[in-house]
């Protein structure tokens, strides 16, 4: 590492490990100070020097802490997400290697610094609150001699199911995500060249959200269908948020489980229906995503409530009725949608890359996911075509590597 | 249309207007008044209340105009260019009809108002900077028993090219930018549904800038190379700009040619380079893009400096030195980065979508690439695989439609 680099680097240490007390989920700015989202916690400092209105480009989004990044994090524009499967050679000795390499690696790229030996760290210099999690397959446990928690393993077969293979499964999960599309592609690039010598890839996916600045923060996301999705979700900083997603279960504890599903949608068959059945299909409307039964978008659905005929008003096939059952299963979703170039005749490939969060797979999201294959009227529209389950272990404090309370 | 739409679109009209006048080259901000680069325009207005910053989601480029927005306009975080095939049954009359639609889905969605029938309206209201731009290739001029320019043909064949149809060629190029993903995959599925009556997908291509906000607007963008790429640029606004763009032929007054070629860059062949090969074969510095014989970006490149033994400073074979040749031709590049999910055992799958506008192709782009094909270093980790030039018509006035000169 050159000089000037681990200057910065060491400039920055005193920032880090005060965020890393508050849980790691505030955003700094560069290397030197924490200004933004920050402010709070540096009055003093800002009080005494103007601090003028970062770049989004220079945000940055602590590494190091009892948690991961880019689970809690809001979610970023781009996400780029990386299944690779483990080279056989690689034992347990290996996969330390390899997540000390890898973790050394996000440890600099978040804080936008170059990898060590980057080849292009002129890439590496824009941050815009880039945020890279690792995630453990059953095979990468299995391979560390370590026991998994029950949850995690491909999720049982749904009649809706039509998986493939290249979007399925798979040792070891990255996700990449910030607000810069430029930053994703290198620091994915960094990543990979660091793994290839352990891993392959087996499955890229890449998505994207609005781009920071089209919205004020904080407005609920529309997938493709055009609908706001993301309004009944449990809030980073809440209690219900800690005790849904964290683990407290052996190496998993501060860490959590992660459902990936790759999920098609077909916009030329929903365009098809028009607004009233579009708007039934969930139980919310697409106008400003507001219940049936109410107007505003967090208003409380009225599961209840029934027409002047006695219907109700949420029909039973709704996709938020069906999700929700009775209210005892909850999960923390950070979709991002994809849409790629088509092929043949068709006018898009798009769909849904869904990503949820949940301490238990077994027993919040796998509940969940049978009701929905049982009867959910978007199903029409929407086909699973990959899914994978990992274990996103703990974060780490400075020094130490993401894996450790597995693999040390 | 329905009747809150109406309304807007009519308060519109007189900024529109005013911004014709001006050439077209204006940002507004959502309907009702410009405020931002608009400023200049309103200080009356703005005096009399106050305004506040507006999101960049809400910016809008003027779509009506003596040239088409998406040249001149400061190119946006993200582009997907479209080349599309004629169905054989399209004669004049139905190309026609196509370019009215297309004009007036292009006219709505860059103000940020749905297309007509937009199936889904939401996604249409943050234009965050949308352009739509329509390009001709040959054989759409022929079909419409038109005299195309005489560059109006593929380019001649490269030793360098590795070209493949289903990155080559096309009847009609869509090019729509914005600096919004989810608001250009949904202005760009709403052309090719309107589209698909007359036209099929030949190729898509997807590529991206930094992000609004990753930096100061007017950084120069740096490719995945890490090069500095877009330095020696005519400057919108300019009489040299005019020059080298708009063409003042015939039905052409007013629009420019478009050169667009997708380039593989071979980024682990590039990475085993160090960084003064580097430097040397563009003969600009990777770490701020200054010419070898210079300290600033902007400093101007000399040619005739040699080092202490004679050997020039910017060597024969330099990119930078080889594109210049006598310095008699000028090009508008303004190109994309892309970058794709990897397949088999490759890290990366990644290049330029090249694209370049200038008023004759044959006089001003192929010398220049005569060049490059001879000698350019460069050549040693780029191939092109995708190659197509297009007719960019002259903008039109409301009630118009692009390709008027042409068809009318
Ligand atoms: C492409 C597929 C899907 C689409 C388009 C979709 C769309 C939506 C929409 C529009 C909402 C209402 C707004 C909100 O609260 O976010 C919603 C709610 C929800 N969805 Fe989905 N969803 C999909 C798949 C899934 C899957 C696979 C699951 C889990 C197995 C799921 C779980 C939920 C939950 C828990 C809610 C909140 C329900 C409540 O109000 O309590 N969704 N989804
Ligand atoms: C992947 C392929 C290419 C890469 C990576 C690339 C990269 C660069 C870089 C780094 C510069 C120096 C900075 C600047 O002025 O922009 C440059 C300059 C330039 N390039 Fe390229 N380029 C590529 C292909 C082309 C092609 C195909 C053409 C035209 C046929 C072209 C024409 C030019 C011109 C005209 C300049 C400015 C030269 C001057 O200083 O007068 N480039 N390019």
């Amino acid at each position: 590492m050159s000089a000037p680099l681990e200057g910065a680097r060491s400039r920055r240490a005193g920032s880090t490990r005060r965020q890393f007390l508050l849980g790691g989920a505030v955003a700094g700015v560069g290397a030197v100070a924490a200004v933004g989202v920050d402010l709070a916690l540096n009055r003093q400092e800002s009080a005494a020097k103007p601090v003028s209105a970062p770049m989004n480009g220079e945000l940055t989004v602590p590494f190091f802490g009892v948690h991961q990044a880019g689970v809690d994090t809001a979610a970023q524009a781009h996400g780029v997400f990386l299944g690779l499967d483990l080279r056989e050679d690689v034992d347990r000795d290996g996969l330390t290697r390899l997540m000390r390499i890898l973790t050394d690696d996000a440890a600099r790229l978040t804080q936008g610094l170059p990898a060590l030996a980057d080849s292009e760290p002129e890439l590496a210099l824009s941050p815009a609150r880039l945020t890279i999690t690792f995630g453990f397959g059953p095979g990468l446990v299995a391979r560390a001699a370590g026991a998994g928690p029950s949850w995690l393993a491909p999720l049982p077969a749904f009649r809706v199911d039509q998986l493939r293979p290249e979007f399925s499964d798979g040792d070891l999960l990255v996700q990449v995500a910030g607000d810069d599309p430029l930053t994703v592609a290198h620091a994915t690039r960094m990543l990979l060249k660091d793994a290839r010598g352990f891993a392959s890839i087996r499955w890229t996916q890449q998505g994207f959200r609005r781009a920071h600045g089209t919205e004020r923060p904080g407005t609920t996301m529309r997938n493709l269908f055009g609908q706001v999705d993301g309004t009944t979700n449990p809030e980073p900083g809440t209690e219900q948020f800690d005790e849904v997603v964290w683990s407290a279960d052996g190496w998993l504890a501060g860490g959590t489980g992660m459902v990936i599903r790759r999920i098609r949608m077909d916009l030329d068959k929903w365009d098809r229906l028009d607004r009233s059945g579009r708007d039934a299909s969930v139980g919310r409307t697409l106008a400003n995503g507001a219940p049936l039964t109410g107007t505003e978008e967090f208003d409380e659905p009225d599961f209840e409530a029934t027409t002047a005929i006695g219907f109700p008003v949420i029909a039973p096939f709704a996709h938020i009725r069906r999700a929700r059952g009775e209210g005892n299963e909850h999960i923390f979703r950070r979709a991002y949608n994809y849409d790629e170039r088509p092929l043949g005749t068709e006018v898009s490939e798009s769909g849904l890359i869904f990503v949820s969060f949940q301490a238990d797979v077994e027993r919040q999201f796998i509940p969940m996911q049978r009701r929905l294959d049982e009867l959910d009227l978007l199903n029409e529209w929407t086909v699973p075509i990959g899914s994978a389950v990992f274990a996103i272990p703990p974060g780490c404090a400075e020094g130490g590597f993401i894996g450790e309370t597995l693999l040390d």
